[in-house]
């Protein structure tokens, strides 16, 4: 999902009440960044309150290279990485995932083995379906096993863009703050909808209803369960004492066309690219009685936040002997402060950009490659920068682009070398990344090898559902991440 | 001003609080249009409820041309036409024009002639400084006679960007509607500040407030002078009787640049243009009691319904010896009900786009000419579209680009000719098309003629203030319009 898929973040259409609601009733952070423009680095970054570099969620196969977690992956999240339900748990919370998992999907990579109690989901995306020879179709698990794979027992109609995933991700999170309320247990809801990722789907009850085709009927249908939720909790009473954030794990994918995509606003480009349209997404805190209703945050925050942030509210501290990126926003939730910090902007290895303030520094500029382009790939359609969004890997190292982001959300006008508030933006970046370069110690890649063998041909419990598939001879060969 | 400048349709600063609150108490429209993408001709047909084409605020000199009134122009409204404070004066409404009348600054187009009982502001854009031999400053009327001129008696720093105008017209608006609430007598007020036009200012207790820079510090004073009209409509008592709608008269100029321009959200170019960046607005209608708070109507709206729907509520009926395209839309903002009716995109005597429904149908296509292009003016800065966002007139009256702007707000994305929902939507729109075409009898052109000679020389009060200039000799000529 996209910074401006939302009504109150400027969708024409305003089709999303309950998050247009929450907002009203919370507060909105039109400055909030993923860690990622990609998802799998984006959510291990969530959980771990680090960024994709240090939690080993990238790649050196290449250069400044998108990857994330497909079937043929053979890495995942780290044992060596510490994750947010894992030290939520001290507290006694009980901690579930629904949905989209995208750390790893062989055995030692999954949910329950990183601090989940529960899961109701899939560990890859919902791409297919497959022919269960040359690919078996992504299973969906009932925590440790799985209870059917999409595309079979878990029909998403690509055709019709029919599927009733997120009312069965709903319910099962309806039920979840239910049975943890009534036990009178301290809950960890991570509520991973992937609607609206290509093949968008909704159930019948949504399609055709927005304006905005199919990726409209997801949206409603993402922001009707979120309202649904929120709802649920006020009748449970427990309102006042749930800390809920909205977010999304990278732009909208833009390459995708009209059909299949949302949108970025007034930013620039989308999804893969370190451009605004990329990295920054809708963002809401909602939080009765804690957080003053209908209150605007400019705090730059980021997914990270998330992972300090809980554990702050839970009482608890953050890991002490690993450099953490995630900042404990609730000085910002509760009294409206603003906390200086930087933005990080990763593509693989390489650290693209920096934002300072209403600064942001490019060092490298790349949309994605003439080849890929010419095949029709394109992450900034209708958009074009001159020396900005470029197809070539540019390097700005030396004279980095400095966009002043207040005045030009949108990327379109870098700031001239010879001003001052070029230098002097420049000299308040620089102290920033010499910081962060000193003190960065990247993590093992994990997303460098894949292997056709390591797919999931027979996820556990695949026995009891005479499911399970027949995988080929281990033949690992180093990942090809084009973008 | 542009669609994407309020909080409320997504400019991240959020910097727009009253006119948010505006609309969480009232009705927003984030499918208005002005009825062209230049000043001049969308204020003519705000006030005459037509457009432009049949009120006579168009050019013949060439083909699909902007036209407005800069001081050498010698036409302006006709006495033909009929305004909207002629009508209401009819049942004893006051009238006055606060602000940038632009339909003409010779004696017999001034506003005073033309059913306003009070003008205070001036009748061109606040251009300058002039010398005063090639060309004099704009004058600032109140009522029939001028006090002053523009960066004379009444300063604007264009270095600083300091000017205290938006602070006089706000006063101004504050005083009329006091006076006129004290004499029991209904009012009509055209509040029509020019701040976010360039040379953009602010006055000092907002420059440098904003996160935008200058001409966010202009809008911030725009939001803070709407939500002083509100408050004091509130504080008279008056509220639950005055209808209240906020709009601009084209998109944001954003040729102009980060300094001296504003958003146009996620849609396509600016000001000049025909796509949608040059004509959708951002609106609000208020009226507590009668429209009901914190809605959002999806209703296809334009600048000239304001003339229809503002007779309505003043239980007036609109001319009936001409065409009038404005429709009354009191069901609109009394129940929200959706009226089906066409938008159209003119530029000049060319109808370049037509909307029905979702869809949009350009029948012309273009930015601006190579020549200007070259010359560093741009109107699509960081936006191109191959085959759309074009740099020679293009004309696809045989088969016209159609969009569907629920799921491709941005125009990026044609319908493929050979669909069957390209067809379906042609035929639909083909058939509106004939009909308005069948119905239009064009005005005269008012726009044609340029003279040195008729320029704010000597307007009237000038010897009052010893400030008469002298005329050169009457040389008019064929203006020339470049875009």
């Amino acid at each position: 999902m996209g910074w401006g898929d939302l009504g109150v973040f400027g969708q024409p259409s305003k089709e999303t009440p309950n998050l247009d609601s929450m907002a009203a009733q919370g507060m909105l952070f039109p400055n909030f960044y993923t860690a990622n423009p990609l998802c799998s680095p984006s959510r291990a970054s969530l959980l771990t309150g680090r960024l994709p570099v240090r939690n080993g969620f990238y790649t050196t196969n290449a250069h400044a290279r998108n990857a994330y977690t497909p079937q043929e992956i053979v890495g995942g999240i780290s044992r060596d990485e510490i994750l947010l339900p894992q030290i939520l748990k001290k507290k006694g919370y009980v901690n579930k995932i629904i949905g989209k998992w995208h750390l790893g999907h062989r055995a030692h990579h999954l949910p329950l083995e990183h601090g989940f109690d529960e899961w109701f989901g899939a560990p890859n995306c919902h791409f297919g379906p497959y022919n269960s020879s040359d690919r078996p179709n992504v299973p969906v698990y009932n925590n440790s096993q799985m209870v059917g794979r999409y595309y079979e027992e878990f029909g998403i109609d690509k055709k019709t863009g029919e599927s009733n995933l997120t009312q069965i991700y709903l319910e099962e999170g309806l039920d979840f703050i239910f049975h943890q309320n009534m036990a009178q247990r301290p809950f960890f809801l991570y509520w991973a909808a992937d609607a609206t990722h290509a093949p968008v789907y909704a159930s019948k009850r949504f399609l055709g209803k927005s304006q905005r085709g199919r990726y409209g009927d997801a949206v409603m249908e993402l922001d009707y369960s979120v309202g649904q939720m929120l709802a649920w909790l006020r009748a449970l009473g427990i309102d006042k004492d749930t800390f809920v954030f909205f977010t999304s794990d990278n732009g909208a994918a833009v390459m995708s066309g009209p059909k299949q995509s949302g949108s970025n606003g007034p930013f620039l480009c989308g999804k893969e690219t370190t451009f605004e349209g990329g990295m920054r997404e809708p963002a809401i805190a909602w939080w009765p009685g804690h957080i003053p209703a209908g209150t605007v945050s400019q705090q730059l925050g980021t997914v990270m936040d998330l992972f300090s942030t809980s554990l702050s509210v839970a009482g608890l501290s953050v890991p002490d002997d690993r450099l953490i990126d995630g900042l404990d926003l609730s000085p910002v939730l509760h009294n409206n402060t603003l906390i200086n910090r930087p933005i990080f902007y990763y593509r693989g290895n390489e650290m693209m950009a920096v934002r300072v303030g209403p600064y942001k520094a490019h060092y490298w500029t790349w949309s994605n490659s003439w080849e890929e382009f010419n095949r029709g790939i394109n992450f900034c359609p209708g958009q074009e920068v001159a020396g900005v969004t470029t197809h070539t890997q540019q390097e700005h190292t030396m004279q980095p682009l400095i966009f002043h982001l207040g005045r030009d959300p949108g990327e379109k006008y870098s700031i001239s070398a010879v001003t001052k508030e070029y230098q002097d933006a420049l000299s308040r970046i620089t102290a920033v990344v010499e910081k962060h370069k000193k003190g960065l110690v990247p993590g093992v890649p994990q997303l460098n090898m894949c292997d056709m063998a390591v797919m999931n041909w027979a996820p556990p419990g695949c026995e009891k559902l005479g499911k399970c598939l027949k995988a080929p001879k281990s033949q690992p060969w180093k990942c090809d991440w084009p973008h």
